[in-house]
C-alpha cells in the first residue's frame, strides 16, 4: 500500500472526503501527517439538503477533538461527488446522494466553527497528485480517475480549472457514436466503455459466468478469455483514444492516471499509450503516469485546500 | 462585408499577419481604427530563417511611415502560422513557408525598432473574437476557424491557453478511427472531414463534376445532390461530435465558429448545433456563435497584442 504523503510543516486541519456509501474523515497534524482516519455511513438526504451529512461532519469533528486534544485544527477541508461549484462553495447536484444547491462551504463552516475550503473529490484527489504525486514537475496536467466512473481534474499553466464545477467530464465525453447505454443518459460515453465498473458489466453481459470486477476480466484476458481479452482491448483502445482528443486540444505534459483500474498497471498503461501515440502526429506527446498519492488522495487533496484557505490561497 | 471593429484610443501600432501567400500589413491609429491595409507575397525561406519575412516587414513599415507620416506606431504585433511558442517568441514551425525556431519576436523588433508582440494567426483572430467580439461576456470562450484546416483559440478564465503553442488543435483530434488520411499524416481528424478544403475534396472525389469550394458543395446539397449532402452532412455530424468532446472537457460557456467555412450560417450552425446537443445530457450546454469581427480578424488581433505589449501586459 502507498504510505500516505506529509503535506509539510504547517497548521493541523481536518479532511472530510464525503462519497457515494462512506464519509472518511482524517486529520492531519502540524507536520502535515494524516494522523487518523475514521469512517461513516454517509447519511441519504430526503429533503435535498446537505443537513444529514453536515451533521455527521460534526460528529466525526467531535471524535477526534475527544481522541486527539493535543491537536487543534484551524481549518477544514470538504470534498463530495457530482456536480461541484469551487467558486460558489455549492454543491449543485448529486445523483445518489440526493441533495441540490447546498451551500456547503458556509454550512460547514458553520456547523465546524472552522474556515472551510470546499471542491469535488476528483478534483482534490487530482490536486494531491498534482502538487504532492506524480505530476509535480509540470504545468499543464491531466489527472483521470478510472473507478467505477472516470472523471478528471484539469491542472493549466499551474492553476486547476473548474469552469463552475463542468470541466474534466472526460468520462461522458462520447467516443464511440452510436454505442452502449451510459448512465449519463447519453450513448457511447468513455465511461460506459472503459471505466472498472463498465469493464465488469460489459463482460458479464457476453460471458457465461459472471465476475465480480474488472481485475478478474483482466486476469481472464490474460489466461485466454477471448471475450475478457475484447473487453479489456476495447477499454483501453477507448481511453487511448479519448486521451488523444484531450493531448490535440490541451496539450498537456503529462496525464495521470489514478483510481482503481490504474492498479492494473502496464496491462492497462502499455496499450493505453499505444493507443494513443497511434493518434498524434506533430502533437506534443505527453507523458504518461501512475497515480502515486494512494487510497487517500481524496482526504490529502481536501487537506491541501484547507491549508491553502488558512493562507488566503485557492480555497 | 462586417466593419473592422474599432480598438479604442490608445498608441498607433502597427499589426503584421503573415500567411501562406501573402503578408498583410495594418495600421491602427490613435483612435484604434484600421487605417490602412497593404498586402506583401510571403516569401519562401530557402534556409530555414526568417530573414526574407522579416525583410519584408520593415518595407510594409516604411511604406505606412512614407504614407502616413503623422501616425507613429510604438508597437507592432506580428502573427504567423504553424507552431508558435508565445512565451519564448518562437516561429517553431510552419511547413508551407520551410522555417524552423526563428526568434521572430526579438528579430522583428531589432528590424522595425519597436517592441513586437508575437503570437499565432488563430490564436489572434480568437483574441480579437473574444475581447472585442462575439464572446465577449464570457470567461470560458473556444473560438474555432474552420477554413482550409480547423484550428481553434481556448480562452479559459479569462486568459488564452496555449501549452507553448500546442494547444487548440482540434483540427487534428481523431473524430473518425481509421478514416480518411488527414495531411498532418493522421487519418479522421477532424480538419480532414469538416474543413472547407476537406468537403471540397471529399466531394470532388466522389462527385463525376468537380467543384472550387465548399459554398459550391453547400449549394448542390440545397439543390438536391445527394453525394454533396452526404459529404456535407458528414462534416456538419463530425464538427458535432469534436465540440461536444471539447464540451465534456472544458465547459466552455461559448463556442464562436469563424473562417469562410462559418459564411454558411445556418446551414453549418443549425446541424453542428443539433449534432454537438445530441451527445450532452447533465453537461453545460454552450451558446454557439458566429464571428463578428470579420476577414481582419488576425490583424485585429496582433493590433490588440501589441497595444498590450506597450501597457505592460500580456505579449
Amino acid at each position: 500500500m502507498t504510505p500516505d504523503p506529509i503535506l509539510g510543516d504547517g497548521t493541523p486541519v481536518l479532511a472530510f472526503d464525503v462519497g457515494g456509501t462512506d464519509i472518511k474523515a482524517g486529520l492531519f497534524d502540524e507536520r502535515g501527517a494524516l494522523r487518523d482516519v475514521v469512517r461513516a455511513p454517509t447519511p441519504y438526504s430526503t429533503d435535498g439538503s446537505g443537513d444529514a451529512v453536515l451533521a455527521q461532519l460534526a460528529v466525526l469533528a467531535d471524535g477526534f477533538a475527544a481522541r486527539h486534544p493535543a491537536i487543534t485544527p484551524r481549518a477544514a477541508g470538504l470534498i463530495v461527488p457530482g456536480l461541484v461549484d469551487d467558486e460558489s462553495g455549492v454543491g449543485v447536484y448529486a445523483e445518489n446522494l440526493g441533495w441540490r444547491n447546498v451551500p456547503f462551504r458556509d454550512a460547514a463552516s458553520a456547523v465546524l466553527g472552522l474556515p472551510v475550503a470546499f471542491t469535488h473529490d476528483v478534483r482534490a484527489a487530482g490536486t494531491a497528485e498534482y502538487r504532492l504525486g506524480a505530476a509535480g514537475n509540470y504545468r499543464n496536467v491531466l489527472v483521470v480517475v478510472i473507478g467505477t466512473g472516470i472523471a478528471s481534474a484539469i491542472f493549466l499553466d499551474g492553476r486547476p480549472y473548474s469552469a463552475s464545477g463542468f470541466a474534466g467530464e472526460i468520462g461522458h465525453s462520447v467516443v464511440d457514436v452510436g454505442g452502449v447505454p451510459c448512465a449519463c443518459g447519453g450513448t457511447g460515453c468513455l465511461e460506459a466503455i472503459a471505466s472498472a465498473g463498465a469493464i465488469t458489466r460489459l463482460y458479464n453481459r457476453a460471458a457465461p459466468v459472471p465476475v465480480a470486477g474488472a481485475r478478474e476480466v483482466l486476469d481472464l484476458a490474460r489466461a485466454g478469455d477471448a471475450v475478457a481479452a475484447s473487453v479489456w482491448n476495447t477499454a483501453t483502445d477507448a481511453l487511448g483514444l479519448a486521451l488523444s482528443q484531450a493531448v490535440a486540444l490541451l496539450a498537456p505534459e503529462a496525464i495521470v492516471l489514478g483510481g482503481g483500474l490504474a492498479q492494473a498497471g502496464d496491462a492497462l498503461f502499455a496499450p493505453v499509450e499505444k493507443r494513443m501515440t497511434s493518434f498524434l502526429t506533430f502533437h506534443r506527446k505527453p507523458v504518461l503516469l501512475p497515480a502515486t498519492v494512494g487510497e487517500n488522495a481524496g482526504l490529502v487533496g481536501a487537506a491541501l485546500g484547507a491549508r491553502d484557505r488558512l493562507a488566503g490561497g485557492p480555497a
